[in-house]
């Protein structure tokens, strides 16, 4: 059993703003489980690292006993977009909101643990409530308020339609905490105005007020902007473990602390040592190396990650050479040369000699970004970059 | 059966703005029964002179072969004040809504045809709709187009709060619409953003818009402000037949035309006809005798008016004497003067004798604003202002 300092240390390890932690102190002082919530979006779920932040807070809060409210948006995803609008946004069907659960379950408890994890749709609740609820519900909040958040303050100013059914989708965000009388919200710096909602409601109801707990933003892989899909600087969740290993290896050297701040699970104190003992040795990727290992392990196995050097990505176009490769060696032995084809082998990149000739069959075989030449020797002391399909890549050196 | 032309002319008459004419002349022409909807308040009904402004326009409808859709808004009555700031509105019970159905009736059937007039509740609809159905709704309009409407943007504008159910509440109305597949609605000027929305819910849902037409604010007897209850400037539609009768002879001279226009049954042309003829004979009170009496005749009947102008009010304080008083002569006979019991009698001030002596012990009984001495005597020529308790009191001549 942790104690409450430790466990305050761990719950505001990374985060953004605790609202409040004097509240927060107090229901740990209570003893029981909380119940802390978080919200997910019901669409297809292909969750990125930067969604692994708030999954990893809430996996802390397991470790420290508590319970677990994965909340499935459900109710607002059946109702797909109002305004007709979006083509994009079609409604779900209770059978796509099952399904996308499931998945959503498969990529989150590679996190979480399950024994400790309630996954519950706000259609259960609001499914129940009628026009007139909603209508009460939106008594209980002003549109001077509502527009004081962000979004739909600038989108009013420039003059963008806001629908008003989206004043009401922060209210349903905030009866879920009531329905679910929830102790604490977990969410993104981008959430704080719809996670003060929930303590407003709550309060509305006669509940204590829910902690509201925001987690920043993670910095995609070019450092600088969100991690995101579409921007293209992001570490999937179901990567295989070559192409982790490869993004993770590009992380800006400064981004890396950050990093295993909000993504690993090992204490501050062992990643501060390890961040000393690099500086030291001057070895900026032997720290990125140790979190690819723990973090291909977490989303695959072990093994996976001990492969992982040597398949280094699986999205690599033919002939592009990647700013970081796994280095591998290989004995060149009395001949002191190699056939392409044996090094191909021996390095591990390819299976065996057969897998290697239909490689080198489909022209799918790249030296230093160039196609190989089939009959192409390496000397020793040769050190090349060799590209067997597009996900298998590795600097090679012949001894 | 009327010619459009007429018809027209009809509907017309004494309105603010029609929106759109032509939609109308189409609807018209189609020769069916249209459906006219008027929304009502479901709180207890203690309509005035103003409030028939609109019924009468309804009736004329009627008139022209149309169905009216008296459409009581329970639904929203029934839910209250959602912000529970406002403690005078208690939601409604389905009790309180059937009780003052009845009383809505009991008062509009004195203008409406019974049998061309459906009452009909929102309740019977949107009690059917769901929390999403109200998000669906919601989707349909936007918050900058909605704060347009001309009290939402003072009120924002001014700093003070609207609750965001205030933004739904049009949008039932709108819908209403819908359900009703109405043809025309009717609303005062006020209401005209409300109708509007009709239009536009009818045409997202594919049905063509129903016609909107605003009707002025009546004048109160002031002549300046409009008719309301707490400005004390109204006569009520359950006013006793005495009350109209002083109220409406209290007219301001000018007002009386417009009173006409908007509130008597009779046709323009002849209205113009009482209008010439006041002008020849110098004769103001004339018009607003003939007004009395159509208007006393039907919230009361033919003997009620006949009988008004000789107790001209049940809310008078003693002592108090009002504007314009019915004016009565009673012979004194041989005797040249009559004693104030027999004068009461003789101006029908009271039923009889009896009466007379009660109202007299009580002390109720007042001449020219003062206690009458219980031996007083009135002379031939004299000229007095006699009151009889709180409900009977003329101007008196003995002759």
């Amino acid at each position: 059993m942790a104690t409450l300092e430790d466990a305050l240390a761990l719950i505001k390890r990374g985060t953004d703003e605790i609202i409040s932690e004097d509240e927060l102190v107090e229901k740990l002082k209570e003893g029981r489980p909380l119940r802390i919530k978080a919200g997910f979006d019901p669409t297809a779920p292909d969750l990125h690292f930067g969604h692994t932040v708030l999954i990893n807070k809430l996996r802390q809060f397991q470790e420290l006993g508590h319970e677990v409210l994965f909340l499935i948006g459900d109710f607002t995803g059946m109702i797909g977009d109002p305004t007709g609008k979006s083509a994009t946004r079609p409604p779900l069907t209770r059978e796509d909101v099952a399904s996308n659960a499931v998945s959503y379950k498969e990529q989150v408890f590679k996190i979480l643990d399950p024994a400790k994890t309630r996954v519950v749709f706000n259609s259960e609740w609001m499914d129940k409530l009628g026009a007139d609820d909603m209508i009460r519900l939106a008594g209980q909040y002003t549109v001077a308020r509502m527009l004081e958040r962000d979004d739909f303050s600038k989108r009013y100013s420039s003059q963008q339609p806001i629908a008003i059914h989206e004043f009401l989708y922060p209210l349903v965000q905030g009866y879920d905490s009531v329905a679910l009388e929830a102790d604490v919200e977990l969410g993104g710096t981008d959430q704080k105005f719809n996670l003060l909602m929930g303590r407003t409601l709550q309060k509305q109801h006669g509940q204590a007020p829910q902690v509201c707990i925001t987690l920043p933003i993670l910095e995609g892989l070019d450092g600088v902007q969100k991690m995101s899909k579409s921007l293209g600087n992001y570490i999937g969740v179901n990567d295989a473990p070559g192409e982790m290993y490869r993004k993770i290896l590009s992380v800006p050297d400064d981004l890396v602390w950050r990093y295993f701040e909000l993504l690993s699970a090992r204490p501050m104190s062992e990643i501060n040592a390890l961040r000393e003992q690099a500086a030291q040795d001057n070895d900026p990727q032997g720290p990125k190396k140790a979190l690819a290992e723990e973090l291909i392990t977490r989303f695959h196995d072990a093994a996976a990650a001990e492969a992982a050097p040597r398949s280094a990505g699986n999205q690599i176009a033919l002939g592009e050479i990647p700013d970081n490769l796994p280095e591998v060696t290989v004995e060149a032995g009395e001949a002191g040369e190699l056939h392409i084809l044996q090094v191909l082998r021996l390095a591990e990149l390819v299976k065996n000699g057969k897998a290697a000739k239909d490689v080198m069959g489909r022209g799918a075989v790249y030296v230093d970004g160039k196609p190989a030449d089939p009959g192409l020797m390496l000397a020793r002391g040769e050190t090349r970059v060799v590209q067997a399909g597009k996900k298998n890549i590795a600097r090679v050196t012949i001894s």
